[in-house]
C-alpha cells in the first residue's frame, strides 16, 4: 500500500505491506485523514516519532481478525472513526497498567497512539486499530465532517472536566483549527464564547456561528491592555505566549483549561496562578461519542473549517500547505 | 517608633510618627514578626514595595478607633494576629469591587497588603489594621506559635482548595518554612505525606513530625529516576525548577497545588500538565481561624520551626540570618 513516514525530519514516501492485525484488531481503509498541527510538530522531530504520521481520520473497516462471523460481518464495510490511544489491554497485556486499572485508559502508561507514538497513522492507503478504538459513523454524518471528531472531541473533554453551568461566559484564546472547535462546542453551552486571536479571516469563521471575537496584534501590550476578565479561559493558541495572557484573561479564582501542547520549554510566570489562586486544568484528548452526538445533532458542523482536500498521493503538498498562514484544515483523500 | 523600610533594595531604620487609625482600624504593638521569603524578595525590589515589610506577626491591640466604648473595651490589651489583605470595604470605598461583591476578600482588587503593596508592615513597633481583620489568640497558644498562623493558614488554604479525602498520599516538593507547615498540615489527615528536599537537616525536622522524606541532590536527573507518582502534589519550593519535578511526580489527572511564588519567568514545559491532564491549582492566602484552631489542638506546633530570635532593632542582622543555608523562622521580638 502507499503509505508516508517521517525520515530526519522529512516526510518519504513508502510503499508498505499491509498492517498486521492483531487478535480483535480492525483494518481500516482511510477515506479521509486530517492534517493536524501535532503532525506538523512530529515533522519538526516531536516525540522522534518515525512512522507514518496521521491520526484524524474517517475510513471503512475492511478486515477484522479473532472475532465471531456475526461481529466481523457487524464490522466490516462500516464507516467508522478510531480512538487514538492503544491500551496495554489492546496489546494483550496482563495484568493491565495502574491508570488502566483505574479505568484511565487514555492515560494507560504502555500504551501507544495512532500516528504520534510507535503506531503507524493514517497518511496511508490503511490502517489498523482494535475494534475496541472503533466508533461507527451514521449516515447523516459525512466524511467531511467525520473527519473532525478526534480534534473535536478533544474540545469536548472540557466539558468533561469542568461543570459548565458555573460559567457565565468564557473566553478562547487562539483562532486556529482546535481554537475553533472549542469555541463551537462551549457555544452550544454557553451565549457568550469570545475568542481572541490574531487572524481577521480566521475570526470572522467564529463569528458566522455566534461567536464574539476580538483581534490581538501583537502580544504583552495587548494583553496588559484587556481588563476584561473570565471565569473560565480556554488556552488553545498553540504558543508559548498563550499561557501568559490566559492567566491574565482569568478572573481570581477561575479556571483556565490548557489545551496547547507545544514542545521545548517557554519562560512562563506562574506567580499570577498563585497570586489569583487559578485552577489551570490539563486537557488532552477526549470523548469520541459526545463528538458524534454534536455532529449527528447538527449543533456543530466543521465542514467550513476545511480549506483545501489533497489526494493521499499528493501529502507532501498537503503539508506544506498545511503551514501557510491563513490556512485551516487541510484533509488528504484516500 | 522605631521603624524599617525598604528603599534601594535596602533595609533602612527610620523614626516614624505613629501609624494614623481609619474608623474602625485599630493600632497593634507588635510582640512578635516572622522573617518570610516574601520580605526578602520585596528586599530584592519585587511588587516595588518601598514601606515597612514585614506580614507575619503577632501583637497587642493598644487603640481602635471609632468604635463603641464596649467594643474598644474588648480589644484593647488583646493579643490578635491579622489577615494581611485590607480590602476596599475597610477603606471606606464604595460600592465594593467585583471579587468583594463575590465574597472573595482575599481577591480585593484594590485592596493593599500588609508589609507587601502600599501598606506598612510589622518590622516596626507598631502597625495598623482594620478590626476585621485581626483574630483574637487564646491564652493556650504562645506568642512564638502565634507568628506562625499566617503562613499556617497559607498552608490550610490547601484544604480549602481540594477534597483530601479523595487522596491516599501526598507529595511536598520543598523543605522550607512554608514547605514545612504544609507538610504538617497534611499529616493532620492523611497517612503518608513524602517531603521531598536538598537539606537533610530541614527534612529531619519533618521526619520527627511523621512526614516522610526524599533527599533529591541536583535535579532534573534525580527528577527522572522518580518513578513514584502521587495523586497530590504541592509545590513549596520557592524555586522555578520546582513545577517541573512537581509535574513529573503527579499522576495523571492528578492534583499539583502551586505554592511557589518566585518572581522572573521560568522555563517551564507546561505540556506535561496537559498530556497528563493535570489539575494545577494557584493557592495563596487562607483561613487565620483554622490555623488557629490547629495550633489550640496542638495537631500542629511550629514553634521547632524558628531557629533564632532577635530583637527589633537588630532587624539588619535579622535579615541577613535569614537569608543563610540550613536557617529556618527568624523572628523580631518588638
Amino acid at each position: 500500500m502507499l503509505a508516508f513516514a517521517v525520515h530526519k525530519q522529512q516526510l518519504v514516501t513508502k510503499e508498505k505491506l499491509l498492517p498486521k492485525l492483531r487478535p480483535r484488531w480492525a483494518l481500516v481503509r482511510v477515506r479521509l485523514a486530517g492534517i493536524c498541527n501535532t503532525d506538523i510538530e512530529i515533522l519538526r522531530g516531536y516525540h522522534g516519532f518515525a512512522g507514518t504520521p496521521g491520526h484524524e481520520f474517517v475510513g471503512e473497516v475492511v478486515e477484522v481478525r479473532g472475532v465471531s462471523a456475526r461481529e466481523r460481518a457487524r464490522w466490516v464495510g462500516r464507516r467508522v472513526v478510531g480512538e487514538i490511544n492503544v491500551t496495554c489491554s489492546a496489546y494483550g497485556y496482563r495484568p493491565v497498567c495502574v491508570p488502566c486499572g483505574r479505568g484511565l485508559k487514555m492515560h494507560c502508561e504502555p500504551r501507544t497512539v495512532l500516528g504520534i507514538v510507535a503506531h503507524d497513522g493514517a497518511f496511508a492507503e490503511y490502517l489498523a486499530l482494535p475494534v475496541e478504538n472503533l466508533h461507527t459513523i451514521p449516515d447523516a454524518i459525512s466524511d467531511e465532517q467525520a473527519v473532525f471528531v478526534e480534534p473535536l472531541a478533544a474540545a469536548c473533554e472540557i466539558l468533561e472536566q469542568i461543570n459548565i453551568k458555573k460559567y457565565s461566559d468564557a473566553a478562547v484564546l487562539g483562532d486556529g483549527k482546535l481554537a475553533q472547535l472549542i469555541a463551537r462546542v462551549l457555544r452550544t453551552k454557553l451565549r457568550d464564547v469570545v475568542m481572541y486571536g490574531k487572524h481577521e479571516k480566521k475570526l470572522n469563521l467564529a463569528r458566522l456561528v455566534g461567536v464574539k471575537t476580538k483581534c490581538i496584534h501583537g502580544n504583552t501590550g495587548d494583553a496588559k491592555r484587556m481588563v476584561k476578565n473570565y471565569g473560565l479561559v480556554v488556552e488553545a493558541t498553540g504558543s508559548p505566549s498563550g499561557l501568559a495572557l490566559a492567566q491574565h484573561l482569568t478572573e481570581p479564582r477561575g479556571t483556565l483549561v490548557l489545551k496547547s501542547t507545544f514542545h521545548g520549554a517557554a519562560p512562563v510566570e506562574t506567580w499570577p496562578m498563585v497570586v489569583k489562586e487559578i485552577t489551570v486544568i490539563g486537557s488532552r484528548c477526549g470523548p469520541f461519542s459526545k463528538a458524534i452526538a454534536l455532529l449527528r445533532s447538527s449543533k456543530v458542523d466543521p465542514a467550513p473549517l476545511i480549506t483545501r482536500t489533497f489526494s493521499l498521493a499528493e501529502a507532501h503538498s498537503a503539508i506544506q500547505f498545511a503551514q501557510k498562514k491563513r490556512v485551516m484544515k487541510v484533509l488528504l483523500k484516500g
